[in-house]
């Protein structure tokens, strides 16, 4: 009980049934059009409500059909929203995705790359990196539930409709999830400043677990054991550290981006 | 007048005179070993102090020595700064920088990356890049003044020091910037979505300037008229669209992190 106020009071949607406010043209877009998302209030101004209707090219084909828009004024949508949020005149009160199994996202076999995060807890940088998997085409995001943060607006605003296309898959344990998917062929790379191969010197096949820790604290010592490989950006610049969301995102490019497209050309 | 008003409304330190906080250990940190800030006002927590003074391993060795901690509670702090900033228990009032000239920045010849942004106007995106820029060792990161946030709060957040450490040059009329360059032996690549060439596959020597557009927006027609290369970060995901701040990381890891390793590997 006492947790689980904490829980709230740190300002996350951590529970199950709780709801939170999507907002931003992507974002709101995004969740109206994804058949798996329960929409229950949609807010907007008459200029929101436009600009929406104009980027919603095709329409749920599926699932319950999404609440029409009630026209509000901004001062309404701020009252909903956190303090300085870019709302873009449109808000959306939904109700959290369904919870995703690993074993339901990826493959049996062939090619795939998961993004996993050890204690990653800033919001923004997680909605960052849902944002780059969705560009890459990394087929999941794995944090562990203790440490991860709640979809917060913040978060969703960050991934900029990346919630509806990329799973964000919530384990109890990261260490055992990842040895689970050694099990099924991937291999684990650990990005780490410290390693001495770089990202671009790797070859770890067409199955990959990007491994990131928190910023500063990198891996911690269990996850890191649990890497098959350990590398590095190199950095020479006068400040030697990357935002994690960035970092994994040059760790996407290298893995799916930078190298498919020399495949094909 | 009503213009100055007008910038002021935006939230934005855009005059040359007026103060600005930072906060958070890095950024700090950072003015207060920077010989060229004026630090004027130093707040801390107790706490905030101490994990400061720990961090701050070699103290100026020129210019005005920086003000000694006022120690004040986590409410005084958050009184001075944004709603919901991350201040880690110390804020620090300073002048803006100096203005800084390119021509006093870049070396008359030899290699040199430069990043170059079209009407990017979110601070948080262009203090990531100056991150970004200071991690790979690009020498100066270049806005058009009247389309650039100014130095916020969150711009210098997000910048996490890197403030400090690479120059944020400001001029009247970037396609003119970019000519000069030009004829400074610099070769313009611009990141352009639709580009046929993938980044990977340029060689554009080693003086280079990245420029970026908005986000949606993209280069516009005259910047874009400007570059000698136009080239894409390849994407295959469900959502074809990046962070600008990611796409000049991975542009800035392709021209200074990569293939720096592998010539010395």
């Amino acid at each position: 009980m006492a947790k689980r106020k904490a829980a709230r009071k740190r300002g996350g949607n951590l529970g199950k049934k709780s709801t939170y406010w999507l907002y931003g043209l992507h974002s709101v877009a995004a969740a109206l059009a994804n058949p798996e998302r329960r929409c229950l209030t949609l807010l907007a101004t008459q200029q929101g409500a436009a600009a929406l209707a104009e980027r919603m090219a095709a329409p749920r084909t599926s699932g319950e059909p999404p609440p029409a828009p009630q026209i509000a004024g901004r001062e309404d949508l701020e009252r909903a929203l956190p303090a300085g949020a870019v709302h873009q005149g449109v808000a959306l009160l939904v109700e959290p995705l369904p919870a995703t199994d690993l074993g339901a996202v990826l493959p049996a076999e062939g090619p795939a790359v998961v993004v996993a995060l050890d204690q990653v807890t800033d919001p923004q940088n997680l909605g960052g990196i849902l944002r780059s998997a969705a560009g890459f085409g990394a087929l999941a995001v794995v944090t562990q539930e203790r440490h991860a943060p709640g979809v917060t607006p913040a978060l969703a605003k960050a991934a900029s409709g990346a919630l509806e296309a990329v799973p964000l898959v919530q384990v109890n344990n990261l260490v055992r999830a990842l040895e689970g998917l050694k099990r099924q062929g991937f291999w684990v790379v650990g990005l780490d400043a410290e390693a001495e191969r770089p990202l671009s010197a790797l070859d770890a096949g067409a199955r990959v677990v990007l491994l990131l820790g928190a910023e500063g604290a990198g891996l911690r010592r269990l996850s890191r054991e649990t890497c098959d490989f350990l590398a590095a950006i190199p950095l020479h610049g006068p400040i030697a550290s990357l935002n994690v969301a960035t970092a994994a995102a040059i760790g996407l490019y290298e893995l799916l981006g930078r190298a498919r497209r020399i495949d094909s050309s």
